[in-house]
């Protein structure tokens, strides 16, 4: 086992959790790594394991048929990433999630997850927990996104992951905000000028 | 037990039921009636129990702070409703279940939610698939909504929801776009123009 200290407190953290069941979960875990740009899924493929970041940012998007990128979520330290439709239906993924910088995650296979949702309460009670919070999140963003003007979104960005602007592309952020890069070089402008 | 057909067949559509998780299922569900216009619930409410559409349309919205509405999404017949944050977590909404027309729902409070969710594996997987589908949808929305112009996303929305504009009141349908009801008004008569 070589996994960091962040995931194994994630793992301990699980309300209920036995050092048995700790155990089993662990050792169905293995630690991939991602160079800057790799893909850790592209459309076309089924994504055959869910991971953690343990280190790294990575975005997470689709290709749309009037040709544009449309980056749904980035993932940062102590996130989940994989496509769930993916993942759980066996079917090609429509998405892609690559690495923005150097990646370390730690990642399970479909099988191993398959069993350990069967055999273990705590990890099934844990995995449906995620998604719960990632569904509610995801509501809640796109509530945010119909009625905020781009500076509103881009300033709510900035609050929500201050790190963003240091750690993401210029036209990923862009993409991320449904805008031009050159829009989002405006509203940059404009929000520095104001501070 | 005064459930509809529909709400019958989805609980015996679940994968391995038996007919005694059907019985134990079914007389935990409550017919709720609601008037047009009517709330399920509102922000500030905890979310006490979840719903099945059997009949009519409601609105899910946010009262955002810049004072804008913004529709999350629209439930028809054979949609689940409620605010899951809320219901699971019992604490107060941030958003608004309201009937757009004369409702008829069959709806689990969160006590016998709870039971089921422990008792019976048949209740816990279906419950467990419908966030997951839940979640997948809302994230795809979320793509489609940052990269598609306004007109765009009326179109999509009129190929998912070709009922729309016959059961949602225009305002609604603009608010759910992000637009104005003006805005929304002009692309309509470019789309009908060009049919």
């Amino acid at each position: 086992m070589s996994q960091s200290q962040s995931f194994l407190n994630f793992v301990r953290s699980a309300a209920g959790i036995t050092p048995d069941e700790e155990q089993q979960i662990l050792r169905r875990f293995q630690t991939v790594s991602l160079k800057n740009k790799e893909y850790f899924l592209r459309e076309g493929e089924v994504c055959k394991r869910i991971g953690y970041v343990e280190q790294g940012c990575l975005s997470y998007y689709r290709l749309l048929e009037n040709g544009k990128k449309a980056i749904v979520q980035f993932a940062f330290e102590d996130w989940w990433i994989g496509d769930l439709e993916s993942f759980l239906q066996r079917k090609p993924a429509q998405t892609f999630w690559q690495a923005l910088e150097p990646c370390e995650l730690v990642c399970i296979g479909r099988d191993d997850f398959e069993r350990m949702m069967t055999i273990s309460p705590v990890f099934r009670s844990v995995f449906t927990k995620k998604t719960q919070t990632a569904y509610i999140k995801a509501l809640e963003r796109s509530a945010w996104d119909k009625a905020d003007s781009a500076e509103q979104k881009y300033l709510r960005l900035l609050k929500e992951y201050p790190q963003i602007l240091k750690r993401v592309p210029h036209y990923d952020v862009a993409a991320y905000l449904g805008i031009t890069p050159e829009s989002l070089s405006r509203i940059r402008k404009k929000v520095a000028k104001a501070r």
